[in-house]
């Protein structure tokens, strides 16, 4: 039986129990893509035969060592699926490539099994999903609304539970606001943390590949599963793990009259709403100046990176105007006029919008906002295509210009039940800790992700760990002389405990430090929890001065951490200090 | 009386003997500058009025606290200092500025005496010296030959004693090419370690501020002194200190075929020689394909890079046609063909480039090239202005393209009498690390610095540990099952020693791993010492698991050293196996 959400999870638990093989699976999703037909999802979808080829090669190799066994995907239609014409949007532009994208090829040897390739504004252009030959893709809430773009398709196929998940592209926006429109998880990586190779360029330096997903844990694992370094991919690289506070986390919103919501009646209350979630959940709310990011924005459209489309498409273009979507021919055509001058111009202009981002980052943690200040009906776009697509793309167009990752959340539903959504934005690398908060943000905003079954009451986000635990006992407790040693490496207190009763504190010779021994006779002494970056403990472990080192503590709960102890044959001839229970005690008791 | 060299030690030495006063040098200096008139390596020179009341401010406050206290040093002219009129080598373009540049004022902040500006090739066009309206810098062995440019005039100040160090730029060679013609060290840093604040842009995107010095060991300390985060300049930034291996050291060279002398009879074998000496310092030599650093050099004037010189100057060439160097305007003019398209397009080959170098990278530490391949008489480089130019830059314009730190090294002479020099580069944040290894081969290959006494028998150079050293006695051991974890970390072994005769060793429960304990009635431990990046210890500890711990271990020499080792009441009723000597005759014992 096909669980009530595709969600990694569940699907993995139902192939786990027996209840589904993936065999049965292509059968109930080719059903759906067919009832589905009118919201102009796909471009392409792979023959039944081909599915039950996939299903079956992984059905023989048995779920071991395939972390995404017989999980279904769509594919964006310009990123490469082996043997499967690629469009771009643009049927006269298509080519079939031999091979798949460096990421589809990562996820299919993961088990995934690829479904097909969806609709998209053509050739990545455009946020609202209307620009395509194959037809404008519709909301999967009210089919008379726009489902968003770029990645119109692939948004809308795991709103409407054909696949757990899917690819799309994001330069300007085109990952985040049809998660929006479609209420499900979108995320953008940091650039370069995905290979773009076998993708078709919209802007090279900016391009990124994004993840569409049920809630945060799908989109973090499958985004583990596609990274990596390309050695093809000039763009592609390792993007080292910087992680953000879980706790007292400062997030920054645009000033009042920074925000704009194009009319809409409701999604100002619903993005006050949100802040509230978001300060209920710890995060303390601090007002930012968006120029600088609107600044960035208008780089990208009314700028010389129009040039990088030009570059990409251009000749194409050229030799098969009549090809080409005439909105999409328009703005792609400007990319012509600017001179290298004005390109390096637009790049100082750039370089200083970083620095001054860079500046406010150091204020907040992250920022958020809404994803998209309104939705329009399709026949509304249409009408006024430039001006309305762009306002789209308020709070999304700077992102990778700025080399932001963010995450695209749901946050509810208007009165006319389309939905709302904000994004969390952090530097590069923060993905992960953007996808735990957005997975705290999601089940306090709403139940729901996409049209689906409600969101699997526990989360089983896996929150990848890059900071470590230390237990202190002498001077670094907060407010001792080496405190400092822990703060200037962006270390937070975490915990005022006590170790497992099986310990003894002594004064060491120095007077200035206490040695902490494992022993039999023990008692439980007074330390604290400290959380610091893994990149910061290394310098702080090298600064320890014998008799004292770290070795792994036993805490009052039965919880193991590492800390500081003492080696044993150190203490001969200090004085035993365990019966004040703690360095800050004792040394209390010395000043008396 | 002044020391026999300017060095930073010798003379810090003598005013802090009491031999010098800032006061007096000022005299000796003025006389040398009058008397090395000819040379056109000033384009102003501070009163005598001004420097001493450079020399009177800071005698007033002492040594305490200025490490550069009254260190006399030039500026190339096109870096501001305050309230002298900066010219870049185009008296139309001066202008007077109200402050120096960020790093100017850092250097006089720490107690250096600027002299003057320095004669550079117009707009830092050119590496040979003689495009300058201000004359013909001449080099400082014989001025019948060029001194290398743009950064001319600072190289030859301090090859002639008249300055202790000088600032030039470098964008192509600008900083290395005149100090190989001048037997000084040249450091350029990695770009944006010095903020370019108050510099006359080249190339804006690829501008280094760079520093020649009679010593590395100056080098290194103006650029500590120097560098910093600077908020005002974007392309200003904190760089991490990348450690290199000091021995063992992998050292590319091109192959032989790519190597180009220029028909000089003596070069080749110059640069053989070096090649030995770097062998001899215990480099492993390894030949590359020089063809992508190539490559990437031709982007920056067969390609839209030059689209940065117009937008730096332009537009003021084009008004002040007349009062600008023939070829300098020639050279600039062509930065106004290229389209955007053009420029986005070099960025997509740089960047491939710059993954190839990357990979190239991986299989070598450094790379040694000769700084030129060989040097002109000026009247020969005016007959052939361009060609002859391009030569000089054969091996330094990919430098700042692709992201390397670079330091000119001095190796020796020609049999005319005129100095070689190598180069050697590396990764960003490798600069502390190239200078240690330039200090070195400096003193292998010659006794001098520029024109100046012999090179201080003792380097003073403070190498800057960002390593730490790790005693491992068990399964980490060379080819036990996890030494992987130092290797994939980075690590290096440094030594197979044994602890002092202080220590137990236990076979532990779970039969993989040893505990070594500090022990009264101890034996001497077998262990390695391993050498590895202090950022990577962080993590190398955190996946230790209890009873073992990090802690001070002595070693049979009496040194100190961090290391594994047990908790002492984990070993009751361990098996002490420290007779075996080790844990690896331990495992050897049990196997027969």
């Amino acid at each position: 039986m096909t669980p009530a959400s595709l969600d990694i999870a569940r699907l993995s638990a139902a192939y786990h129990s027996g209840d589904l093989t993936p065999t049965q699976l292509i059968d109930v999703l080719l059903a759906r893509i067919e009832a589905t037909h009118d919201h102009a999802i796909w471009i392409s979808v792979l023959s039944r035969a081909t599915l039950l080829e996939y299903a079956r090669r992984i059905e023989s190799h048995g779920m071991e060592g395939l972390p995404l066994y017989g999980i279904p995907f769509a594919i964006k239609d310009n990123i490469d699926l082996a043997h499967s014409p690629t469009t771009a949007g643009c049927p006269a532009y298509a080519y079939t490539p031999e091979r798949s994208a460096f990421v589809v090829q990562k996820l299919i040897d993961a088990g995934a099994i690829p479904l097909g390739k969806t609709n998209l504004d053509q050739f990545a252009t455009g946020l609202n999903g209307t620009r395509s030959p194959y037809g404008a893709c519709k909301n999967a809430f009210d089919p008379a609304y726009i489902s968003g773009g770029s990645s119109s398709g692939s948004a809308v196929a795991v709103a409407l539970g054909l696949a757990s998940f899917s690819l799309g592209t994001d330069t300007a926006g085109s990952g985040r606001v049809p998660a929006a429109f479609n209420h499900i998880i979108g995320l953008k990586p940091s650039c370069g943390r995905l290979s773009t190779r076998g993708v078709v360029p919209a802007c090279r330096s900016l391009d990124s590949v994004s993840i569409f997903a049920l809630c945060s844990a799908d989109a973090h694992q499958v985004m583990t599963l596609a990274e990596g370094l390309d050695p093809a991919d000039s763009y592609s690289r390792t993007v080292g793990d910087r992680p953000l506070p879980l706790t007292h986390f400062r997030f920054g919103v645009p000033r009042d009259d920074q925000c704009r919501f194009f009319g809409n009646p409701d999604t100002p209350g619903m993005f006050q709403r949100t802040q509230s979630q978001l300060e209920a959940m710890g995060g303390i709310k601090v007002e930012i100046d968006f120029t600088p990011f609107l600044n960035a924005a208008r780089l990208l459209y009314e700028g010389p990176w129009l040039a990088e489309r030009t570059a990409a498409v251009g000749d194409f273009i050229d030799a098969h105007s009549d090809a080409v979507h005439p909105v999409v021919r328009e703005i792609i055509a400007a990319g012509r006029s600017p001179t290298a001058v004005e390109a390096f111009r637009g790049q100082y202009v750039l370089k200083n919008l970083r620095t001054i981002v860079a500046a406010q980052f150091e204020k907040i943690d992250i920022l958020l906002t809404p994803t998209a200040g309104t939705i329009y009906p399709i026949e509304t776009l249409l009408a006024d295509p430039l001006q309305l697509n762009s306002q789209l793309g308020y709070y999304t167009n700077f992102m990778n210009l700025l080399g932001l990752a963010a995450v695209a959340v749901p946050a509810g539903f208007q009165s006319n039940g389309l939905p709302f959504g904000v994004s969390l934005c952090a530097p590069a690398g923060t993905d992960a800790g953007l996808l735990q908060l957005a997975d705290w943000l999601h089940r306090q905003a709403t139940s729901h992700a996409g049209t689906q079954a409600p969101l699997a009451d526990i989360s089983n986000f896996a929150w990848l760990h890059n900071t470590v635990h230390i237990a202190v006992c002498g001077a670094h407790l907060s407010g001792l002389p080496l405190n400092s040693q822990l703060t200037e490496r962006g270390a937070r207190l975490v915990q005022a405990t006590r170790t497992s009763p099986n310990y003894r504190l002594y004064a060491l010779p120095d007077g200035k430090r206490p040695g902490l021994v494992r022993a039999r006779n023990g008692v439980a002494i007074e330390i604290e929890i400290w959380e610091m970056p893994l990149s910061h403990y290394g310098s702080f472990v090298a600064a320890i001065r014998s008799p004292l080192g770290i070795g792994t503590l036993t805490l009052e709960n039965g919880a193991s951490v590492q800390g500081f102890l003492c080696e044993a044959d150190a203490i001969d001839g200090a004085q035993d200090i365990s019966a004040t229970g703690g360095w800050r005690a004792y040394l209390d008791s010395t000043k008396t």
